[in-house]
């Protein structure tokens, strides 16, 4: 179904195995998800994918909740429906309740929504919206 | 610049204007935003979106600081430019800092990057995220 | 502003001012509008564009007006300032009222509403819309 | 399939097989469609959407079959596959014809073609599509 | 699973069957896949398209290839499943090595990043980008 | 005009101020473009796709203005006004002609096209595109 072979562990090249095996450790599961199996093509780029989400989804100033659902957000509107799945059961592995997930699907909506009407009214932004 | 003229108090009808003083009162502004000038062409409308926007936003399992967040991130990933700058402004407004917009930022641009590898890539879902 | 310069129709080609005068006269217009203008620079695209617009928006099965109403709603959509302009000026002039702008708009901002909700819900297509 | 199950009418809480009842008495059908069905873990969010889409699709100054086709057209553009599937289904159970459908599909088809290259070339907005 | 039947030869009127029969003396190869099949419920269309396809797709300043590769990043862009999938093995068809498809995708994330930043900082266009 | 302020040389951090450094030395030019002065409120995000875009646009299986010339595509499809500007302004000054350019936005208005198509007629990927 993907437009390249989902890589096995036997058939990644080394470097792209080794990308696997941080991932089974980091995440502490066997299990390595078909993203990075398909991205396994390019060992740089599915090296470079993975450390740097690491980096990004880091609790910092945000909690990787919050983050999670900013994903699921972002997914949504760009219409992937990989990622809505995968970041969906991420977002509930930390802690997304039902409840939770309602209210941000509302968000999603609400924006989608005003999005599409400040768009087909080309409203002005406002002067004091500007820094 | 809008498609439509932006209605000053004196020109909208007194259900428009009844949902403008509402806004004032709600936000204790003085100030109503553009959005809402254009959208004022269709009362039943604007009145619609400005009750709706309220609920949603309503702080409940995810905190209105949360939600504006993720309101940035649908309008960046939208394209829209007048919510991206509003919505901006609001998070702001509630608290946003500099290093959660920074990481709020990264997430977005993230999210954007994956997405665009998932769906080239086509890659299918794993039965585990299947509920 | 545009990424080329626009074209006069003393800057513009033998054949591209032949699309110029031809859009002048089915319009019944004096003014080419800069879409136009900027396509110059592409004699060959320009003609085609020309012509594949005054098929595809000619009456038949729909009528001009709704043509011009789904135009809006896709640009809306895709988030194209230009042809939100273009076309909301192109739907006035075939007979598009406040009325049925509103209605329009209203329709644009349930469906964003309803694509977000579905494609979060990733929602699968049922037997019976399947042809 | 869904990042939801399905809920059937009794897994459903009271209010959300209230809304089931009314789809089911309003469209004249026993059969409730999975949007609904996934929707219906946000019993007040089931509640608010099939309110309001009654409001948004009932006749007006646009009769009901236009208004199918433009949410077509959106949920196209937005790349909303149940979207496209279901509104497709409802359009033809309100009359579009399959001469219809392919104008309709000609002028999305038109208009995601002029979105692009009005794009590309960042085409400034001429003055007198400005109101 | 399509919003139409798929048409076979035999369903097709003449003059989609003509396009068919185009299709396969242009590229060589019996089989006629279900884009054009589907397209086929309106024979002027799916002449127009695959007519203005060949003229795009032909040599020129760019070549085919590239021409293929800048496909496959607009349909990612687009969410499009199907053409990521027939634009993909069209590109393979022309020479795209994994190399170069690994470089495609990293450039269309790339900018799929770059375009969420520049986005959601509104950044202004510099003066010296405008022509 | 943007979401946070431009950063000059003088109010940018060292880290982001390094970052400017770089890319005039390896640009050869004393100019650093908004889209770098907007990013320099978070240097480490600056830092990041400073890096990683040299990385990913240098030469490889494909040249530099064939990644310039996809870059535009992706940016065009995303709707980002000022990445069409940029990359377009880029892309020149790596040997893009008007003829190259003509191209590159006839291939791209022919895939926003068929991918609107393909899309709403839903149809299913051909076995043989499967890989």
């Amino acid at each position: 179904m993907a437009t390249v072979p989902l890589l096995s562990d036997d058939a990644a090249s080394p470097q792209a195995r080794a990308v696997f095996d941080d991932i089974r450790a980091k995440r502490q599961t066997d299990y390595v998800n078909n993203f990075w199996r398909a991205l396994a093509h390019d060992p740089a780029q599915l090296a470079h994918v993975w450390d740097r989400l690491q980096q990004v989804m880091a609790p910092g100033a945000l909690d990787p909740l919050v983050k999670e659902m900013v994903y699921i957000a972002v997914s949504t509107a760009n219409g992937c429906s990989y990622c809505v799945h995968s970041h969906t059961a991420a977002a509930r592995s930390k802690g997304m309740t039902p409840a939770m997930h309602a209210e941000l699907l509302a968000v999603v909506a609400m924006a989608a929504q005003t999005n599409a009407l400040a768009t087909a009214l080309q409203v002005p932004v406002d002067d004091r919206f500007q820094t």
